[in-house]
C-alpha cells in the first residue's frame, strides 16, 4: 500500500527534521547546564552528534536553513531590544576601532596563511575573508549566558560586531568581485560602504527618534491587539530589506530591536516575543554543528592545518582588537579582545561561496567550518574568568534560551 | 559587483516571502475585522493577491508549505489544548456518526459527478476523495473566531472533523492504490484503519490518564526552565509520528493539545504557546490562497463546472451530517451540518497526489483549490446567524491570531 499523504511528504520530512535537531539541541544545552557549560556548545554538538558525521538523522536541508537564519534573526532581535541607541553611542569610537582592525588584522593574516601555502590567489582571499568576521549572534549569546551583556566593554563588543560584520560584507563582495575575474572599482565598494552606513543610520537613529517621539507609532499597523505581529513584522521586514540591499539580514534584525526597545510597550514586546526566541535560536547553533564534517577532519594533515588556522583565527583578533583599545583598563581591553573572538556563520557562509565558486576545497571548508565551531568553545570560559567578580562571587547565570 | 551572501540567498529569500506572505495576511485579516468578515477569509484573499494570480510577489515554495504545516499544527494544538478528554468521550457517538456519513456520502457524491462527467474510474475516485474531508483547522478557527469553541455542538464537529481526517486518509490510501494499478487489500485497509484507532486511542486516553496522574510529567523534560519547550518538543513529535504512520500530523497534534490540557500548568503554556500559535497559523491560511489559479478559472466551462463541485460539496457535507444527528436539537443538527462544511488542505492534498500521479488536470485542481476556498468562505456568515443568541444580543467576539 502506497503511504498517504504521498505529495506532503515534503512538509513531513521537515517536522520530524525539524523536532530531531530541537531535541537534540536541548538535550545538548541540558547536558552543558549542568556541567557548568556553555549552553550554545550543547547545542552546537548536538546538531554535529545527529548530522551526517555522527548519526546520520538529519542533513543540513534549506528547510533547516532557513529555521537557521530565523534564529539569528531572532537572536539578534532579543539582543537589539536590550541596546539603546544612547548606549551604543557611547561606545561608539572604540567599537569602531575595534571593528576595522578586528577585520583587517584577522583578513591579513588568513590571506598570508593561503599564501604561505600556496594554494592561489583565489584561495588566499576566501581563507583570509573566512577569518574575518566576529559572530554576532553568537558573541551576544555567550554574552547574556554570562550575565554581563549590560557592561560597557559588552557594549563595545556589540558594537563592534556589528561594524566588523558591515566591513566583512563589504570586502567579501570585494573578494568575490576579484575571484570571479571581475575586478573591483573602488565606486563599487564605495557605494556599497556608503548603502551600509546609509542604511544603518537612517534606520537606527531615524526609526529610534520617530518612536521617542511617538511612542505608539508601532500601534500604526496594531493588526493582532497586541505587540507582537507589529514587532515580528518589523523584525522580518528589515532583517529582509537588509539582505536585499547587501548587507547581513541580522544587521536588520538588530535594528529592529532597537527600534522596538524605544517604544513605550518595550517590555510587553520582550515578553511577547520570547517563545519565539526561544524556539528558532537553537536551528541556529545546531545547524553550524549541522555542517561540520568529521571524516573530512580524520587526518593528520587537515588536523594540523586545522590548528594552524585556529590558532592564527584567535591570535589575530585578540591582536586587532588590543591594537584598537589602547586607552582602556586592562580588564576591558581583555575582554573586547576575547569576546570578539567567536567566529560563525559569516565564516561558514563565506567558505560556501568559495567552495561553490569552487576556489575552497572539501578539507578547507571542514577545517573553517571546524575553527568556527574551535574559536566558540575556546571564548566561553576565557570570558567566565574575566568576568568573575574580583571579590570570587559567582557570576549571575542569566538563561538565553 | 556580485551581490555578497549569494550562496546564503536562499535563506534571503525565504526571508522576503515570509514576511510578504505575513503582512499581506495580516493586512487582510485586518481588513475583514473591520468589515465584519472572517479573519482567516482575509488571510486566504491576501494569499491570492500576493500569489502568481494576481501580484505575482510570492510563488508556494516547499519553504511556505512547511511553514504552512506548522500553521495548521499549532492551530490544531491550541484546539487541543482547549479539549478535555471528559469532553471528547460526551461527544463520542455523535461524532463518529457524523463522521462517517460526513465522509461517504461526499465520497460518493464526488465519485458520481465524475463518472457523469465521464473523466475515467481513476478521476471519479480522486475528486471524490477531494471532496470527503472536512478542514479540522479552518472549522475550528472560524468557531474560535465566532466565540462558540465550547459548545457541545462545536466539540461534536471537532470530534467528527478527526474521525473524518482518519477516514479520508484510510481512503485516500485506497484510492490511491487502486489509481496506481495495484489494487488494494482488505488487510492493508483493515490494518491502516487499525493503526490510526490503536494511536489515537493510546496517545489520547494513556497520555492524558499519565498526565492526570503525573501532573508535573512533562517537566521531566524541562530543559527550558519553563513550560514552553517540553510542549513545542511533545506537539512537534506527536505531528512528526502521526505524519510517519500515515495519519495526518495536524492528529498528533492535536493529541498533545489534549495531553497538555490535563497537565497543572497548563494555562502557562498556553501562554507561553500563544506567540507561536499566532505568529505560524497565518502561514496556513495564505498558503491555501498562494494556490488558488484564477487564470485557470477564466473560463465559463470551468466556473460552472467549479459551482456544481461546490454545491455537491455543500450539500453532501449538510446531508451527512444531518442523516447522523437524528435525535439532537434542530439549532444543533444545523450548526453541526454548516460547520462541517468548509474543505480545506486535504482536499487539495488529494488534487496534489492526483495531479502528481497525471489524474487530475490543471482545470481539476483549479477547481477542487477554488471550491475549498468557496465552502471556506461560505460557512462562517452561516454560523454566525446560527450562534446568534435567540434575544439578538450581539455575538462575543474572541480573537483568534
Amino acid at each position: 500500500m502506497i503511504p498517504p499523504l504521498a505529495a506532503a511528504s515534503a512538509a513531513q520530512d521537515a517536522l520530524v527534521a525539524l523536532f530531531v535537531v530541537l531535541l537534540a539541541a536541548k538535550l545538548g544545552e541540558e547536558l552543558c547546564r549542568r556541567t557548568g557549560q556553555p549552553a550554545i556548545l550543547g547545542e552546537i554538538v548536538a546538531g554535529v552528534a545527529v548530522g551526517p558525521s555522527v548519526l546520520g538523522l538529519v542533513s543540513p536541508t534549506e528547510i533547516l536553513e532557513v529555521f537557521s537564519e530565523l534564529g539569528v534573526v531572532f537572536l539578534l532581535f532579543v539582543v537589539g531590544l536590550e541596546t539603546r541607541l544612547s548606549d551604543m553611542r557611547a561606545v561608539g569610537g572604540p567599537a569602531v576601532r575595534v571593528g576595522v582592525l578586528g577585520v583587517v588584522i584577522p583578513f591579513a593574516a588568513g590571506f598570508g596563511l593561503g599564501e604561505l601555502l600556496g594554494d592561489g590567489l583565489n584561495t588566499s582571499l576566501f581563507l583570509g575573508a573566512a577569518l574575518m568576521a566576529t559572530s554576532a549572534g553568537i558573541t551576544s549569546a555567550v554574552l547574556i549566558d554570562l550575565g554581563v551583556g549590560d557592561r560597557r566593554a559588552a557594549r563595545t563588543i556589540l558594537g563592534a560586531a556589528v561594524v566588523d560584520d558591515v566591513l566583512a560584507l563589504v570586502l567579501l563582495s570585494v573578494v568575490v568581485g576579484i575571484a570571479e575575474g571581475g575586478g573591483v572599482s573602488i565606486t563599487g565598494v564605495a557605494g556599497l560602504l556608503l548603502i551600509a552606513v546609509v542604511f544603518i543610520g537612517v534606520i537606527a537613529v531615524g526609526g529610534s527618534k520617530l518612536l521617542e517621539r511617538y511612542p505608539h507609532g508601532l500601534q500604526v499597523f496594531a493588526f493582532s491587539h497586541n505587540g507582537l505581529l507589529p514587532a515580528v513584522l518589523l523584525l522580518l521586514g528589515l532583517a529582509a530589506l537588509a539582505g536585499e540591499i547587501g548587507l547581513a539580514a541580522i544587521i536588520g534584525a538588530f535594528l529592529a530591536g532597537m527600534i522596538v526597545a524605544e517604544t513605550s510597550h518595550h517590555s510587553d514586546v520582550e515578553d511577547d516575543v520570547k517563545p519565539l526566541s526561544d524556539f528558532f535560536p537553537p536551528f541556529f547553533f545546531a545547524y553550524i554543528g549541522l555542517q561540520v564534517d568529521l571524516g573530512a577532519l580524520a587526518d593528520v594533515g587537515t588536523l594540523g592545518l586545522l590548528l594552524a588556522v585556529t590558532v592564527l583565527a584567535v591570535a589575530s583578533k585578540l591582536i586587532g582588537s588590543w591594537l584598537a583599545t589602547p586607552r582602556m583598563a586592562r580588564g576591558d581591553r581583555a575582554l573586547i579582545a576575547v569576546g570578539m573572538v567567536p567566529r560563525g556563520e559569516v565564516g561558514i557562509i563565506v567558505a560556501g561561496i568559495g567552495a561553490t565558486a569552487g576556489v575552497i576545497d572539501g578539507e578547507l571548508f571542514a577545517v573553517i567550518v571546524g575553527m568556527a565551531v574551535l574559536t566558540t568553545v575556546i571564548a566561553p570560559p576565557v570570558l567566565r574568568r574575566l568576568t568573575a567578580a574580583p571579590a570570587g562571587a559567582p557570576t549571575p547565570q542569566i538563561q538565553t534560551g
